[in-house]
């Protein structure tokens, strides 16, 4: 297997963070964000779609996106479980691991990525150039807002994001939370159950940069 | 078990379908979002985030978007398979339904919930209301017909979505392609590899309104 992953970006971040908590070794390929080389032909030929991170697999099957990439790997290495071990577990961290990342992660993306400076006629990943629209990035941030209202109210009737134990939903979270210090968007002091969290999911060894 | 569902929109619609698809029976609760029913307190008890479709399974638990509803049912219901019989496949078909969905069914959405006179104030499903945004659903308008093009490449080389069988990605394609019917976003005449494969999935028994 090789992982192509951009050490600067939170996406591929999900895939480090899940990687370090199965304690798997991956040989990674570090892709250029910053200087433009998920555009340029040699990585073309491993993801049309420009995007990192990329999990390719020994029989040259890419995987082109953190969620499909954690599936494989909770799949194929089952300890320790992060994607749930029964029909309905599996269900119920999916939900909350989808909330993360479209209410979350999505968000900031928003944010950021139609208001950055660097990232002008960049404002969705892929090969296809589009433009600010400085609207959006305005809805961004109030969704960020928003998002951290939902966490802490979740956080103050169960200890992880999914239910009792730590899961790729918490990893999704975590970087969204990390993310928004990129737009300025940050917990607030009462909002204890969610620092709570929070602190203790970056006291795990799991948790990389 | 029991399905909240609204016949006229296109997020429950991909639920119908992997339901009809495994010729499963499963009790329908219609929720009306035409008149707004989803903002109600009682629909609110079953799913504070307002949305359809929800799976209320019978001891309680709700599951609140189509993929982790997909999800439960693939794996309480094995056959016919539409989500992957291994971690291989299950990640593949995953990556490909993600992309039917982001790049697919959301940009329809941000078409559609950015213009439609019905949904000012709603550009965003859920519980908090989002003014919209003129340029985004121009957006929508053009990441719509890259789809469809994108569609057309997978299609010329692929006789379904994921690979040489029908899944829950097909299902998400096909919903995405209807969709787009609404903000006038249709198969061009020269899309042949396109129409060849919506025209074998549109004639499946599953495919249901």
């Amino acid at each position: 297997m090789k992982f192509y992953d951009c050490s600067t970006a939170p996406s591929p971040r999900r895939v480090r963070m899940f990687i370090a908590e199965k304690g798997l070794d991956i040989p990674v390929v570090q892709v250029d964000l910053r200087s433009g080389e998920q555009m340029s032909d040699a990585f073309r030929a491993v993801n049309p779609h420009c995007t990192v991170p990329v999990l390719e697999l020994d029989d040259g099957t890419t995987l082109l996106d953190s969620n499909s990439i954690s599936l494989f790997l909770d799949e194929t290495y089952p300890e320790p479980n992060l994607m749930g071990r029964d029909p309905k577990e599996k269900a119920v961290i999916a939900g909350w691991n989808r909330m993360a990342e479209w209410d979350g992660i999505a968000a900031g993306a928003e944010a950021l990525r139609n208001h950055a400076k660097g990232m002008k006629g960049r404002a969705i990943t892929g090969p296809v150039n589009y433009e600010q629209i400085p609207e959006l990035a305005e809805r961004g941030n109030k969704r960020a807002t928003h998002f951290l209202e939902e966490l802490n109210d979740r956080f103050a009737e169960s200890e992880f994001l999914a239910g009792d134990r730590f899961t790729i939903a918490d990893i999704t979270a975590v970087i969204a939370v990390d993310f928004y210090k990129w737009i300025k968007v940050e917990i607030a002091d009462e909002q204890t159950a969610l620092r709570h969290w929070y602190d203790q999911v970056a006291a795990r060894p799991g948790y990389v940069d």
